[in-house]
């Protein structure tokens, strides 16, 4: 017997995407997207940040970084049953800047922050929570985390009232092993909270990692359209749409966000699979020196980016020693 | 305990990537490949189909369509420890043109048929293990192949010298569940035989199913570098370097050889995750309908090829009841 899990799709193409072209959509792309998204029974769209202009020197960047209840109000005129979420970061987010919910279009705000700064992410849950609002912890780089300091870090979330957990792959470092152990251990560590899974595709594992987390039981499901995320982007909305089993779900919605925008943006952009995000995450290094090597003339030189992440003087691991 | 498996990597770029450009491989590149491969530690290298011109219109394919030995003898000047293969099909191999193998510079033939025609499969299995190859039976489509033809195959395939039995994912449309199911069936039932799996890239599994068949104790790995590979591709060579754990493997050397030739071959040529494959992957669909509706001017009409095949009028299946 299979046990129905009630997964809910999380797509976070225009946040995380974002990170790809500094949050340059159009806002017909992003009400294309939200009307595509509800067609194809996504339970949540993340449609921004939510981090001050103020805190944050965002220069150019789209109005998706930063996003404003008033601007919000303009682009989506009618609400679906598609639930609206967005990200905020430790240290990068202005507390008056948000409404209580019952004055907001957003239904879900997410925390992300490293393990060394879960009081200060619990801390800001506490007060969306007490806003009104469903919240979740995003635990970031969980593959550089070590044992004791995830339990201790459990103990302060077992007393939050964050809803979901979110196991964080920001490396694209870890495979089915790695999240067959994760998911058993947050299961029986927070056994009241729901579970999360946002996996990055360095090593075209997001998708396959996504689903065994969620024949595990993980319900919130991180995707983006075509993939399309920082780095190697993600696990892709419309594999998740095409395979998870629930009559709600329908990918042709989908299908047509990719033939009228997607097709055109990856010509422009990059992300995926590009050989420095596939040595990083095999290497378990941040993705940020592969985003800067693909953003140089040698580009194409992906031997001469391999020797220097792997030479014992100038890898990254030798940098932080 | 992990137990080592002794995983043996068997490269096919030059095989089934030349399905995606007609094997218009020069012979430098493929020395290059040659050089690469052993120089990473790839046990086999396939080096083409061995079929015959008279057998097949070739028409204006490369010679890696149509292998010939003493072609192979200028091509491959200095034989490493990797060995060569090459793959058969039924009915379109003439017997007579295979040298015994302390002739040739071959090590391993494969025969790649339906399981319609294992019989006819595991006959020329034995003209060439009689002539001193070692051989593989590649057993294609096996998503569409009821069990009690499967376990009736398996009564002749344990009668017969084949060293190694091939699950082929040929729509890639198999997901860890199908790799888990499978191989435990062939093990159980061939437990005489060595077990190898060939996977395709439709839906991003191609890797994550490998890994997972090679922890279950497959030993033979099909890959091809950078994924090069009819459709979607394969499982990808430098993936299974970085990411298998032998001291014999370094994926350098095919780092290598992506930067020289392979970039450049992807802007030329179409493989890897393109919508359309996606769409018959999910559908566990045979390929071909993707491929023609690429090679048409409207290439990028993802819904309306997703349409015409999930009408009830045109779906494939529909046809062939």
């Amino acid at each position: 017997m299979v046990k129905h899990h009630h997964h809910k799709i999380l797509d976070c193409t225009i946040r995380d995407g974002g990170l790809v072209n500094d949050w340059d959509f159009s806002v017909e792309f992003v009400q294309d997207m939200y009307r595509g998204l509800s067609a194809a029974g996504v339970e949540y769209m993340e449609i921004g940040y939510k981090n001050s202009e103020k805190l944050l020197k965002g220069g150019s960047s789209g109005p998706w970084r930063f996003l404003n209840e008033a601007f919000l109000r303009d682009v989506i005129t009618r609400k679906t049953d598609t639930k609206l979420s967005a990200l905020v970061d430790i240290g990068r987010v202005d507390e008056n800047d948000i409404l209580p919910r019952e004055d907001s279009l957003l239904d879900l705000i997410r925390v992300a922050c490293y393990i060394k700064d879960v009081d200060k992410g619990l801390e800001l849950v506490r007060k969306f929570h007490d806003m009104g609002y469903e919240t979740s912890l995003n635990i970031m780089a969980l593959s550089h985390v070590m044992e004791n300091e995830l339990v201790e870090a459990f103990e302060d979330i077992n007393k939050s009232p964050v809803d979901v957990v979110y196991i964080v792959d920001s490396y694209g470092s870890m495979d089915y092993k790695d999240i067959d152990y994760l998911v058993t251990k947050f299961q029986r560590l927070l056994p009241e909270k729901e579970l999360g899974l946002h996996m990055h595709n360095n090593m075209q594992l997001a998708f396959s990692n996504t689903l065994m987390g969620a024949d595990k039981g993980v319900t919130f499901l991180d995707s983006s359209v075509y993939g399309m995320g920082r780095a190697a982007g993600n696990c892709t909305t419309e594999l998740l749409l095409s395979n998870l089993k629930n009559p709600r779900y329908d990918v042709r919605p989908v299908l047509e966000i990719i033939e009228k925008h997607m097709i055109g943006m990856r010509q422009k952009w990059d992300w995926g699979y590009l050989i420095p995000y596939m040595i990083v995450g095999a290497l378990d290094e941040h993705p940020r020196t592969a985003m800067a090597h693909l953003n140089s003339a040698d580009r194409d030189k992906c031997v001469e980016f391999y020797d220097k992440l792997t030479s014992p003087e100038t890898a990254p691991s030798a940098q932080k020693a």
